[in-house]
């Protein structure tokens, strides 16, 4: 029922995401425009996302809470630059209960003044400093044009907010955060990443500084999943968020938010799939083998023990691994696994018994070793381990030998247009940035991270900066 | 800053319990009316639920996958029952995107109608079932008297929705979650359930049999926490969930739906907690023990490393233990973490040092416990056992003292007017139920689990009968 074929990349790269998520079965399109379904097997990769990045805030002090949906207009209305940013893209809710509402309710498109009305209450003095709060919520943004994870009406994610006494401390955290995303990025996801400040043009509506997540797809797009905002007190004062400090003297709150959606999943996708369908990093593949029954006829009674023996064993060390003893093809039951990215298939049937030997199928590459019984759970750790490592490299190698250097702004316009990143000195004008990002529809992904010193030529100006950034076509 | 004093039971059973909630800091309300903010030390209780049930559920073969929050009103009005119970109290979304919406949108109240629109995709064969999911999510139900967790707006739950072949095997699941919430009560919350069928008046709307589990509140009124429903066909014929069975005739499918809310945190802190603030069972404490230092003067250093050396031990036998060093009198910390209901504190200073013994003080009862150093780690085990294993204890005898049975109509009202449970025959006619709720403000909460064949004699008509129910004011 699913056997559609899977557009090839080179042919047509956004209908081969398509298809690809279809396919595995991650998702499935809502019955409102732009919203979506996440089906079990994509929400098992969220669930491990959760797991390792819930433990990893809970590491630095941070504690969850939760906040509601719901925000009166009069409070999303009290940061200019935050309404400005985000009231084209609110759902409204005008009527409840049978009633028309006295007060309009926006749906959360980010918690930065349903939170902070809240601090305001919380924070008194500079004991309750810093405060580290984080939720797992869903948010809604109007869309117009929707894509499965990458973009949609309503997305999961999650967001912290933090109070401090200092912008350094502020800072300090908005840094910090940035690294966890780009740590689980590399570390997990197997997502090599581009980490660095917003321009003044695409900072977030109300932030003082924005820094990034961004990595770039295999069609040399640049697609951002996580970022990290140091607000000042564009919030604290709007929002009264003040403490008292060791001298007794009223203070604002210096305050930091940063999040990471679903959108990751997206970037997960597009980075390792191939043309065969889903690619997965062991580490978040919900099931990292299936050890599939093959050629199963009078001993089906040995293979299927043998079968339940091995996966006992991998359980054991800790290995998400399932059976698939179903009375189906070989080559339907490869055909679905593959599909869906399992790292590894254990082969097993009537020759393997007879040779105390199982066959690995590594999905990245499709090679197949013979592995003796008594190996399996040593070489399964291994080839695991292998698996997310070379993805990794090979995810890189498609990143460095696409971020380009240019001569001139024609040659930048050319590169990009190609599918590739350039890494070339830009004054980081708004206007002139706005005005580069309509002509060409190229933007600038992020400030690279240097020691702020060394001077170069602005690719569109001419005129001298500091600002080394990535210029790209962006998701 | 907390330092009103909490109401008393006797004096006012529902201030007391917005006082426990508020000097506990488990939530705060939210801008709009009714809406609740959980704060961390409140949702880390639901953290902990969350991980105990999303196992349990898991062992059951459940899958997770989240649906999405916007329902289109056409959906939603398919299933005639259910659009009757929930269109008085559903929000709408009327604009999105700065326009005008062609189609209202509900924002879900239960998520039936948009989770069988995507079932009906996913449901061919009888190979895909049983079929059974859940989701952790945001509902909101514009309700007019709001309590927090006991009635918001918007809270928090998991909703499983499953599809079978057969109405026995709907009935089966039914059951079964039925029972994994009961054991979840029981064992973790501490709470003594009675659990049974819903009369016709009380029952989901759209269900074909529902099922509910009770608990007693300390002040004899009666709070359902979850419910678990057998749907029978009623959404599957509207919603198109058909399945091919063994003989390639296409069937309808049978359905469940089952929840558990934050709802439960209220009675968790309603059965439990005393006129000095919260109490929770050890199972459900996010902090289990609180070492508290005392009379810290010259010997600071010495004190402060015995209790690193106790919070280590008891964290390497899994005890979830925080440590309080904080400069503040021992009766403003002893005061804090009684309000905050940990289990068990133990007090440490300089003569406890000399003595080489801590003092381990019981919230449940104040008790105060020599334990020398050596023992400290068993017998915190065995107390926090006898704690959790008390406190349930405590509750059944509340509850079975307060179940009656009367001679006649009068009666029953009385004694359900003092705070009482009555169990006895009634024909669950619904008018009849709905004039008495109407009257007397008595509901019916539930059909006690009987074999269904003893009759009795209906408490109001005379008449007789096979049911055996509770009658109780309700929350």
């Amino acid at each position: 029922m699913n056997d559609k074929k899977i557009t090839k990349r080179k042919e047509d790269f956004s209908q081969w995401y398509l298809d690809v998520v279809s396919k595995a079965e991650l998702s499935d399109y809502g019955a409102v425009k732009g919203t979506m379904v996440i089906r079990p097997y994509g929400y098992a990769i969220w669930e491990i996302e959760q797991q390792i990045l819930d433990k990893k805030f809970k590491e630095t002090g941070v504690v969850n809470a939760y906040f509601p949906l719901f925000i009166p207009e009069r409070l999303i209305n009290k940061e200019k630059n935050h309404v400005e940013g985000f009231s084209p893209e609110v759902a409204v809710v005008t009527h409840a209960g049978g009633k028309k509402l006295d007060e309009k309710i926006v749906v959360r498109p980010t918690s930065e003044t349903i939170i902070y009305e809240s601090f305001s209450k919380w924070v008194h003095s500079y004991r309750d400093l810093p405060l580290l709060i984080n939720q797992w919520a869903n948010v809604v943004r109007w869309e117009l044009k929707t894509k499965p994870f990458i973009r949609t009406t309503e997305f999961l994610w999650q967001e912290g907010h933090t109070v401090h006494e200092t912008i350094e401390g502020a800072e300090e955290r908005t840094l910090q955060m940035l690294n966890v995303y780009k740590d689980f990025s590399e570390n997990y996801m197997a997502i090599p990443t581009i980490i660095g400040k917003k321009t003044e043009a695409e900072k977030f509506a109300g932030a003082l500084n924005t820094y990034s997540v961004e990595a770039m797809m295999q069609d040399g797009k640049a697609l951002q999943y996580a970022t990290s905002h140091n607000l000042g007190q564009n919030f604290s004062k709007p929002f009264d968020v003040k403490y008292l400090d060791k001298e007794n003297k009223e203070q604002y709150g210096w305050q930091t938010s940063w999040g990471i959606s679903t959108r990751s999943i997206g970037a997960l996708i597009m980075v390792h799939s191939d043309d065969k369908g889903l690619v997965l990093p062991p580490k978040m593949a919900p099931t990292q083998i299936t050890i599939t029954t093959i050629s199963v006829k009078e001993n089906k009674k040995e293979i299927f023990d043998t079968t339940d023996l091995i996966y006992k064993k991998l359980i054991e060390e800790n290995i998400r691994v399932q059976t698939d003893k179903r009375d189906l093809t070989p080559g339907e039951k490869f055909f679905e696994w593959e599909r869906k990215g399992i790292p590894i298939r254990i082969d097993i049937g009537a020759e393997e018994i007879k040779n105390k030997e199982v066959v690995f199928v590594n999905r990245i590459d499709g090679s197949k070793t013979k592995v003796s019984f008594d190996q399996i759970p040593t070489k399964a750790k291994e080839m695991l381990d292998q698996i997310q490592n070379n993805l990794y490299q090979n995810a890189l190698k498609n990143q460095e030998g696409k971020i380009k250097e240019v001569k001139n702004w024609n040659e930048l316009v050319d590169e990009v247009s190609k599918g590739n990143f350039v890494l070339e000195y830009f004054c980081c004008k708004k206007d002139i940035e706005k005005q580069i990002n309509e002509d060409t529809g190229i933007t600038v992904r992020c400030i690279k991270q240097t020691d702020g010193k060394t001077k170069g030529i602005c690719i569109k100006t001419g005129k001298e900066t500091t600002n080394e950034v990535y210029f790209a076509k962006s998701y």
